[in-house]
């Protein structure tokens, strides 16, 4: 999950979006005034084009970034929180990094959400008997075990559900939002997956059974894609009803019967259960800073996926290139600041494993220099993110000027990804690699999020990526700005 | 299926393509020496350039014919030889087309083969349990009730086979072919569908138990695709053994781990069976020749499928964009030539419909003046493909020249599709529309062929391709030039 659906999940149901900043769709740095700065206080970058250019080559020169993503997930497949696959993946990573030298590897406790899907199947019954490829979503309860048979009502949005209120009693809601796309696709998914999110508060206020939403993807070759659902109304005024995805074929489907004034009925059937939380680990590796060993610099992605696919692009894809990356700069020596490998747990279904490292090393943060979260997939990178002062704008400019080489051009100021977020919340600064958007949200979430949709070129130029920066950031004169803290 | 599939699978496995012609790789007509003719021979073309204006013109007006493709498929699902859901549609076109008002609407009885797929599935079992998914082949005999579980071994091709033939024995065979994304996709498809069509025999030769195919396509999000294979062995000296399309996906992951050195085992379960043959019907319907009747335009597409999707691309449109074509001729006159629709059943197993037109016809095949098929996907149309003499392609480019407001631009030669394959042997000439081939193999014999991927202006540009051709073919002074009869 990007940044975008974590901030959007904290978006009330149908309201606009709160002009949050959005992965992606970043205000263009050119267009911002940079605060004057004395130039006296501006560290000097280019004393670390040599170790940048060195950094660079060592990830081009082969494909071992892509080689340990494939041994990943191809050794333990999809790694759900609360899943025995996902702490033999974390066991494995651990051994791993042991074998790779770095120092202080370890594991740090979280407890995490255990959602379990169970069987599962929609099937449309009238006007003519189908099947519909669903995935349930996130956090839905399941349904008795025959299912829930019940007539269907398909709308497009929020709103033509709240013109149709009267016929929503007694019926699974179909919500056939589509993918919006003309625009940036992650703009496209904020807008669409409310419908995934909210979804179910809203049919249940009015009396509906359960709900199907169309998969939020701009294609699709009958692909149901699952994700988070959100039973935001926590006084329970509104009965839990189920969720699941179908695909964008049958929701279009759906509505076309309806539009030609067919009957429809559907059956859904879910053993989705929520077991009591589970142990889960955050995994942690470093070098230890030669100079400045207290502060830190944070490079990571997230371990858990959802239980589809092989969560390769999201986000073993990220989380392998932190630890080549890491790699690299070990080869380099060892930073004057401390370089800190973090693999998040648990960033698909509630984010415990964020939450869990913040608290951890809450009386370490204000020493974090800079926390990096690759989790946009690892696709050809052509700039960089940043979430601090905007003050700190030129800086971030000058150490990307390092990475011409591999495509970086531009510098933007944007939201934080998902699991540094509650590190930029207390005043960390934060750098994400803007990676080409275009093909992350067909794989997302879905059984085709494979090794092979990730190429080992683009892999090694976000290793490059994610190398330079920390290793220049971790070296320099000076810190890069953070943003003013917005909690204590 | 088109034209070249069924082509394919006349060639013996692992042989080189025996030179056939290509449907979309044609030898470009400009290439061709047109044969002398007398110009007084030539038909005058330009007077019916009103006619295709007016028919042009008709077909872009609405979107009538996704109109009647989604009535359709929506309505009656994918269409596999010997099921009810076949020849429930079959009697609601008949319905719809007395309706319409045609001359002669019929069917006329066809024997099809019957082949049910069953309860399917095929699991990895080490170096870990994963489902894998996919589709039996259609023909392809079933395992026992609780399936084969074998080691696996994968190959790249027929050659790799021969190498490791040793290590064949009691094994299943994963055939990992890739599809040429660089080629023209129907040439990529020739080669890399001779492994869905041959693999089974090849490997039973070997002592193999059982065969995986890579699905044919360049592009998957986890998508199996079928089709039919063939035990080419009719003697039987090797026995008959499973045979199963598995993803793309997935055969690069299993051929990742053969590769790392894992032994590979993997369960496959598949309740197909093969039951008697089944009664089926072609359809007909016809605008009878005001002038000459006995002398007869053929249009159509096949209205079976296979048992995934909808059989929308493959070939719902085709059908229906047949059958608009008749529609709109009949909105502008009868032609002097009878115009005749015909919906062929069992492209997909055998072609036993196409026979048995041929069969039923035969007297009459001397004048059948032209046979258009569309089963190549109704896409955006760019150009025509001819199949008959050499000589007859500069009165082809002239019809040709009538269609350049809806952007056919080119004729070349090229083999017939595959229903109309049986007249083109017997010298009835053959046009097709070449449409846009970048995505037909996308969705090919997938849960993915659904009419969204169709659009409604390219439909209905192909509508106006067929009217325009079939109306001034069947009123015309003169008639194409014809193929030399290869059969009596």
């Amino acid at each position: 999950m990007p940044t975008i659906a974590r901030s959007v999940i904290r978006v009330a149901a149908g309201a606009a979006l709160l002009g949050l900043a959005l992965l992606g769709v970043a205000t263009p740095a050119a267009a911002q005034p940079a605060a004057a700065q004395p130039a006296a206080a501006q560290p000097d970058i280019e004393v670390h084009r040599a170790a940048a250019e060195r950094l660079i080559a060592a990830a081009l020169r082969d494909s071992a970034a892509y080689a340990r993503l494939t041994q990943l997930v191809d050794r333990h497949g999809n790694r759900p929180s609360g899943s025995a696959r996902l702490e033999r993946a974390i066991d494995w990573i651990v051994a791993e990094l042991e074998r790779d030298g770095f120092d202080d590897v370890h594991t740090e406790p979280v407890r995490v959400a255990h959602w379990v899907r169970g069987a599962e199947s929609a099937t449309l019954l009238t006007p003519r008997v189908a099947a519909l490829p669903m995935l349930g979503l996130g956090r839905s309860v399941g349904t008795p075990p025959n299912g829930i048979t019940a007539p269907a009502l398909v709308v497009r949005d929020f709103a033509e559900l709240r013109r149709r209120a009267s016929e929503a009693r007694g019926r699974i809601v179909v919500y056939n939002h589509p993918f919006d796309t003309t625009a940036n696709p992650f703009v496209a998914y904020s807008q669409a997956v409310q419908y995934r999110a909210y979804g179910v508060d809203s049919a249940a206020a009015l009396g509906a059974v359960g709900v199907l939403i169309r998969s939020v993807t701009p294609h699709s070759l009958r692909t149901p894609h699952t994700g988070g659902l959100s039973y935001a109304d926590t006084a329970r005024r509104v009965p839990r009803i189920p969720g699941a995805a179908i695909t964008v074929e049958d929701a279009e489907m759906l509505q076309r019967l309806q539009d030609r004034g067919e009957r429809l009925t559907v059956r859904v059937t879910m053993g989705a259960r929520t077991l009591p939380d589970a142990p889960s680990r955050n995994v942690i590796a470093e070098l230890r800073g030669s100079e400045r060993p207290d502060e830190v610099v944070v490079i990571g992605g997230h371990i858990d996926s959802w239980d589809v696919g092989q969560g390769a692009v999201d986000d073993a894809g990220g989380s392998v290139v932190a630890w080549e990356a890491l790699r690299l700069i070990k080869q380099l020596g060892r930073p004057k600041r401390t370089v800190r490998l973090v693999l998040w747990t648990n960033e698909e279904l509630g984010l415990s494993g964020a939450l869990a490292y913040r608290d951890a090393h809450r009386a370490a943060l204000a020493n974090h220099v800079l926390a990096m979260e690759s989790d946009n997939g690892v696709f050809a990178p052509s700039g960089l993110l940043f979430s601090g002062a905007e003050g700190g704008l030129p800086l971030v400019r000058r150490i990307a000027s390092l990475l011409h080489g591999v495509g970086v051009d531009s510098v933007a100021l944007s939201g934080p990804e998902a699991d540094v977020w509650a590190l930029n919340d207390r005043g960390v600064p934060t750098i994400a690699i803007n990676t080409d958007p275009s093909r992350y949200f067909w794989y997302h979430h879905t059984d085709a999020d494979t090794a092979d949709k990730l190429d080992p070129r683009e892999m090694a130029r976000c290793v490059a990526v994610m190398a330079v920066i920390a290793n220049t950031v971790a070296n320099m004169d000076g810190r890069l700005h953070g943003p003013t803290p917005a909690s204590p």
